[in-house]
């Protein structure tokens, strides 16, 4: 199963204009994202009039509709899933799943939280409170970000859920000195190395390379 | 898994309205139902601007809706689904799967022909069509039910897929003679004479009774 976070906030506090920032950048890493949003009441998903909402009007207990680029599926149920069931059934090809809400179950989470909608966040923050996304300042000893950083939201979810041993990475020594290297210089130089490393014999998929150069 | 059926037919054959027609009375036997519907093009089954619709819009690969009486799933897929792999992952908990189009499968196929909308039915028929739904005469050799009967197509799918060892049943013969029973009746003896027997010591779950009466 993939590892799941609940998004959590008070109404209108922006979890949903967060998601939609963050899953793009997720998949800008190549990570497949899915998403769980609970609904207290009955819902409408399909469209009235299609074939699969008659067929669901008509009884069915199960529709679905199937097309080369998606599968929908409704099904009726007794009560409330847990996420875990929900996650267990129909979320085995992503990496990761987002929920948005579920405040009270034991996911970890991150809380978004706006002061133009709430001078405060919500009151029952525990233990399974991950980070804080919020434009106030705080004294939180849990990681805060802004709204307007998905960015750095991202990388804290790919370090903690999907990338917990440490990733490629390039690093470079020059004369005894640790050199700083962008994204693109760090990606270009590894791929480099790691693309002429592999062309020679017996070392089709190469782990570790130490490269040392003596240029004196 | 299931049992499978397909539902085919000429666009506007009324395979939707068969359907509808159909899945209230299994359900009234007890029988739950499920449906698959197969689609050309990408579809937009969720309505725009709902928190999943943006969830998806915003890239995510799988996203769901969960409510205390429904849950709705809506998956990206490259290419089309088998209708096996759609039934395996999702209609476990059903009693019969109709399938409505997939010609071209070898699901066991149920064409629906009206003459007001063509002329003959579809050409290429093979020994995967069991049964016909039509309002036109014919020398076929599979069961025929007219398009205002979908009772009689009930309980061809109940006899064929459902039930396929003998059904509960009271037969009655009185003076030598075998009495035609209804439903209503034949369920009211039925279930009387069981009731009556289950409570009796030894007989809790009683299989077959003989009930002979002598009034002489």
């Amino acid at each position: 199963m993939p590892p799941v976070i609940a998004l959590v906030g008070k109404p209108d506090s922006g979890k949903t204009t967060m998601l939609e920032a963050l899953i793009p950048i997720l998949r800008g890493h190549g990570f497949q994202v899915g998403t769980i949003k609970h609904h207290v009441h009955a819902f409408e998903m399909d469209t009235p009039g299609k074939d699969t909402w008659r067929h669901k009007q008509a009884g069915a207990a199960i529709i679905a509709l199937s097309s080369p680029t998606a599968v929908g599926v409704i099904r009726d149920v007794k009560g409330d899933s847990t996420v875990a069931d929900l996650v267990d059934r129909y979320f085995n090809e992503v990496d990761l799943v987002i929920a948005e809400g579920y405040k009270h179950s034991n996911l970890p989470k991150i809380e978004v939280h706006r002061t133009a909608v709430a001078e405060s966040p919500l009151a029952h923050r525990d233990a399974t409170w991950i980070a804080m996304v919020s434009d106030a300042e705080s004294e939180d000893d849990i990681p805060r970000f802004t709204p307007d950083d998905p960015e750095g939201l991202a990388r804290f979810l790919i370090d903690r859920f999907l990338c917990p041993t440490s990733p490629p990475q390039a690093s470079l020594m020059v004369d005894g000195r640790k050199i700083a290297l962008n994204g693109f210089v760090e990606t270009f130089i590894r791929q480099t190395v790691i693309g002429m490393t592999s062309s020679l014999k017996g070392c089709q998929n190469p782990r570790r390379i130490t490269l040392r150069i003596n240029n004196e």
